[in-house]
């Protein structure tokens, strides 16, 4: 009750809505969050992307390391891209055209997901082929979101 | 094409150093990106610890959930610690004692791997009061490690 009152007073956007798990953060929280998880995507989806293209020789261990990784951290970035952080203080490139076209950027998510699933499952299995494909899908769906919903520099 | 899309989802600033499997990162990207982990670290342990301490009721698929995400997470900092950071212009409050008691950092860093796999099983297992006591050896880990190792403000 408490929290339901004060959530009240300052407004959904500003501090956390209930007791309960799903407690909400600032505007500047979720920018912050959001973009650490597409640091460490770019972290491990670099040295993936340079075996997929052969840059690097093929190594399964760290393949399938890597690729794990990812896959768990595909799903981290998305809760971050709440209405609220559209008037944030905090520096982002990410344009307001992500919350008037959710469906695409939605796809664009599912796209990236689905294909760190299929990355990781070709590294554990030593699939190089398949490899490719993942690792060729992912940066389709990176690329393409980026276009559409980042900031040119 | 191809390099336009690896820029893309690197990003210009995140380029490796070198052509080999082993690429090293730059001072400042590693910065970057072992402060990625520890924001979403936060993220996570954050409503973990709130269930753990009876400041939200305990809620078994969120804390499975959370739990997982923090266990793989807790491998995502460490090698950005590398002593080619010291004298890195990125801003960071690490402090050098890091690289003069590798020991005593690395055993921080296992406490907190432990903590975390534990809080995870104790999650899938609905087991409150070992979810309590993993919460309480993970918190010991962060502050810790954050007494030791990182400068105060």
């Amino acid at each position: 009750m408490k929290h339901a009152l004060i959530a009240a007073v300052l407004g959904a956007s500003t501090l956390l809505v209930s007791g309960g798990a799903l407690a909400q953060a600032k505007p500047e929280v979720l920018v912050k969050q959001r973009q650490a998880a597409m640091t460490l995507q770019g972290k491990y989806f670099g040295p993936l992307n340079r075996m997929a293209t052969g840059k690097a020789p093929f190594n399964k261990d760290s393949a399938v390391r890597n690729a794990g990784y990812l896959e768990v951290l595909s799903n981290m970035a998305w809760d971050g891209f709440n209405p609220s952080t559209k008037n944030s203080t905090a520096k982002t490139r990410a344009l307001p055209a992500i919350y008037e076209n959710e469906a695409k950027f939605k796809e664009y998510q599912n796209q990236f997901k689905t294909g760190a699933s299929a990355l990781h499952a070709a590294a554990k299995a030593g699939d190089e082929a398949a490899f490719k494909a993942a690792a060729g899908e992912i940066g389709k769906s990176c690329g393409g979101c980026h276009d559409d919903f980042r900031e040119k520099r």
